[in-house]
């Protein structure tokens, strides 16, 4: 098992509070001790963090928690290894170009029988693990369907990725975090969640550390902004819990499709 | 204009020392203050940090100085820019998959009527910089050449891509770094220097800032380090500096071809 993060927002924010109770659960509150990584949007541009040390230990770690990188789009991922040996080239997310855009990847689960579905070429696999492996195989089957140049309109590609999530929730458990720098897509096998933010702002309490923020000292009125995690990360907000088979996309931090 | 400085060594090995002296160049003793990048390989996998601001004054860049990572292959640069706005997306190193492997690319120089030659479609800029259309466009040529899976000797790849060099060398100054995370590939125009390292070990002093190292004390005696650097980061070592058109390759620090 791992934990997911990411956001969407409409104004570059950091995630700095969302983060530091994440870490946490790497290593102090939660199991997943096996590494971790984030990727942070910034335009079409992107930086990937990451550390095969657990994120409650890693100094890169500190360093996201204690530099508040302002960003549009964030997808990170602490990992417990179940497939797949412990190491950097293993650890989400997962990047690769498609169309003249990073798409950046995580996947929380496990699947099994998966070698003799996911045949790729276009899209090889760096590491050894079924969640890489899934992720080349969504873009080389979006590729084989909708081309080399990027369609206008990206709602019949994202439609056609859920389809393609559908038949991988077959092989196990598969909870995906999405994105092209645009859009945050997030699909839910069984556990997944996310809440939007917007004014009038309000205080939250991290369930995993002593941490408290008040986003209305932190926020324009203007600022929306959706956090989606594996589980709620704060205890006085209400998440909306998303069922399997779930999927939705976030723009600027808004809901616009699922 | 643009530093470069990489990185190829039989033993992870960290570069703590060399970024030193690179790191000044952006914002102190010299003027690429537009961002900077590195790339670490550990086995298959790697890491880029980047930032948009100067090196010299990088929260980002102040990690790697104080925080040793220990890599066998190391890919970095500080951009001027000429080409490109300055932002995150135009930063160097770039990455691409192709054959299973992370491909990581720096490009020194500037070059000039080159968009009717690099027609792309499988590899596309996410950026607008000449030197990352360049480097897909190596990319898609490989594959054109060679097809989709991986050749089992490399050197006809790399003999391939100097030819390809040769070709973009044509239109301006082309000084490129460039590893699949095995071998490392330094093209020169103008301005590339070397040197390998070996035990004895001895001692050497940065030009660029007041630090003095010991490579004896941080060494083992079967260590073979080669650096790949711009100009010469110490004053105190014979660096070979290559002519224009040469190329060198390395791996484990020796030279294998070139």
């Amino acid at each position: 098992m791992c934990e997911l993060l990411a956001m969407s927002a409409n104004v570059p924010t950091d995630i700095v509070f969302s983060f530091t109770g994440l870490a946490e659960r790497g290593g102090v509150t939660g199991p997943h001790v096996d590494g971790w990584g984030i990727t942070f949007y910034e335009g079409k541009g992107n930086r990937t963090f990451k550390d095969a040390c657990p994120s409650s230990k890693s100094h890169i770690a500190d360093l996201i928690k204690s530099y508040p990188i302002k960003s549009e789009i964030v997808v990170s991922h602490i990992r417990q290894a179940n497939r797949g040996c412990v190491s950097l080239v293993n650890t989400h997310p997962f990047t690769r170009e498609l169309w003249g855009r990073y798409w950046t990847y995580a996947h929380n689960g496990q699947l099994s029988d998966y070698k003799g579905k996911f045949t790729v070429s276009r899209f090889q696999p760096v590491g050894d693990t079924d969640s890489e492996l899934a992720f080349c195989w969504i873009l080389e089957s979006v590729v084989n369907h909708f081309g080399e140049q990027e369609p206008e309109n990206m709602q019949p590609v994202f439609d056609y990725i859920a389809k393609l999530a559908d038949e991988i929730r077959e092989l196990g458990v598969f909870n995906m975090l999405l994105s092209n720098g645009i859009d945050l897509m997030a699909y839910c096998t069984n556990n997944l969640c996310h809440i939007t933010r917007r004014a009038p702002f309000g205080k939250a309490t991290l369930i995993d550390t002593d941490v408290v923020i008040d986003f209305s000292q932190e926020t324009t009125p203007n600022d929306v902004v959706t956090v989606i995690a594996t589980r709620p990360l704060t205890n006085n907000e209400n998440w909306v819990v998303l069922s399997p088979g779930d999927w939705k996309l976030f723009r600027k931090g808004e809901l616009v499709l699922g």
